[in-house]
């Protein structure tokens, strides 16, 4: 059985782990924390991130990279961005040449715009590296409900070599030639899900929230064009179908952070009052400085950075998108 | 002030003759019943098709189109595609000359296959029409919640017209040259969003349904190129925005019936308990015939067909969309 290493105790890691050791891989998940990896190890369970599903006993769970690594010929990293550049400094020297890497990560390093497969690149320059995304609540994939998702890469053996990976039915992996989309498109859609639950917390409907998913995504299709990306990408699961996923469900984090700003609750208030980090909050940032050195209009993105950063009300911001000019729908020269 | 005359005594007609109200329109409403009408004037309340909100004294409220038609400039069409050819053979010899024609119904006709504007056109060959669609359920724009729609034309000017008539911000209004994949995209969402609501009722979650939307859209795309639609506008507002609002939310008929198919229920059983038609049915029909007339394969679309029409079952439905062949997200050439 061909083994797969998985860099991340989180719940898409987790969850990641068990789609593969479905599909009848050799499984072994990596924690960075010892005193974790044995609770993990011992429970079962992902006490923190994914409490609902027990682990299958057959999943090997450590924290030593140098010994779970050897033999890998698919090695999954689900680490979260900002931790990304330290984690694989650390284990790079044991991954196997030759084994391709699934980038997992979601997020835009900061202060330098860098992509998650663009900073395990810099690692390991010579790796074999495609993303994963789509819609995809970790929880869900980990009780083997139906799930589809897009695995990417510049070559295409890459992506094939991830879509067989997964072969079990409940987890449907399609291949696209378009990292830097689906990478994106990941990163950005946190930003509209936050401005979806502003909507939603200010009491407006399902036209408005639509609506913003939509024009959300268009925007995001645009600023991704300005850097090369495909635009079929954010028609696909890893654009609109991810947003549609963390824009409209109770289990976004991000969506639940603009629902308590819509409803009037400090920034300062929501974040000290949760544990987890709504990944929006920092992205909004890195979306409206890539923006502007792309020079790409991205009206909501904008609007939920001012609200985040610039003390604007959340009522002022959709009064200054519902006062911009009448457009046509598509302006991209045809 | 312009007058606009609104055609259809249903939820939609009366929400659009409320918009344009509030932008300034001296707006009659046009109803075929006179009993109905008659109600409608007198308790400015729309019992069944709208009953929660008051319809302004403004708006006059009758069923004979000679007289309200006189000096009409904006003529909105918002009657179920099954009456439309008959109701406007009814009055078309009352429009005005020059007067711009909304489309705002969503459908096909059967047996011919015939889009609400193809309809329209033939009734009357010199109007002017622009077709209107978009995320949108009727209280919500009644009520003045944010709403933004696509209002499309082969001929710019007439989108740009109807744009201008929708003045009131909270009804947005993009403008679109592809007409025929406005209206296809209107109709044939309404068969993906009865597959969403099987897989809800089969107890499947978020990632399912997200990827029902997703891949559905994509299908839809497929069919409306084949008939020289753009591929943009299924990432729009009329496009992907339309079936998010359809498919995920409970006031719509079509999940709604979904659902039940999907948690057991006969399909007689369900259309004899409810009044309203979930349109999505007879829509199914058509969609397989056009995706045969046009050599395109709607795998979703064809599941639905089969549970409706040839006695599958939902699990069998699903089975067979989980074990196709793998693939590449966009097979289109490139």
């Amino acid at each position: 059985m061909a083994i797969a290493l998985v860099i991340g105790d989180g719940g898409w890691g987790t969850a990641l782990a068990m789609a593969l050791h479905r599909s009848g891989h050799t499984v072994r998940l990596w924690s960075a924390f010892p005193a974790y990896a044995e609770e993990l190890a011992r429970t079962r369970r992902n006490r923190k991130f994914l409490p609902d599903v027990e682990i299958p006993a057959a999943i090997l769970i450590g924290s030593e990279v140098a010994s779970l690594a050897g033999g890998a010929s698919l090695v999954v990293s689900a680490v979260p961005t900002s931790y990304l550049r330290s984690v694989w400094h650390r284990i790079a020297a044991y991954i196997p040449a030759g084994a391709v890497v699934v980038s997992a990560s979601k997020g835009i390093e900061q202060p330098a715009l860098k992509l998650p497969s663009e900073i395990i690149r810099e690692v390991v320059p010579g790796a074999r590296i495609a993303v994963l995304s789509g819609p995809s609540h970790a929880d869900e994939v980990a009780r083997a409900l139906p799930t589809s998702v897009v695995a990417s890469a510049h070559d295409a053996d890459s992506a094939i070599e991830v879509q067989r990976a997964f072969a079990d039915p409940t987890f449907r992996v399609y291949t696209s030639p378009d990292p830097v989309g689906v990478e994106l498109a990941g990163a950005l859609k946190n930003v509209i899900a936050i401005a979806c639950g502003i909507s939603d917390g200010l009491g407006f409907g399902d036209n408005t929230r639509a609506a913003l998913i939509t024009r959300g995504m268009a925007e995001i299709a645009r600023l991704g064009m300005a850097r090369g990306a495909r635009r079929e990408t954010f028609s696909g699961l890893a654009g609109i179908g991810d947003l549609i996923v963390t824009a409209t469900s109770r289990l976004s984090r991000n969506h639940e952070l603009g629902f308590r700003l819509g409803r009037g609750e400090a920034l300062e208030a929501i974040v000290r009052s949760t544990e987890m980090v709504a990944e929006g909050v920092p992205t909004a940032r890195s979306a409206v400085a890539l923006a502007r050195s792309l020079s790409v209009e991205l009206p909501i993105t904008e609007q939920v950075h001012a609200i985040l950063y610039e003390g604007r009300t959340p009522a002022e911001g959709v009064r200054a998108l519902l006062e911009r000019p009448r457009r046509p729908e598509d302006e991209r020269p045809v």
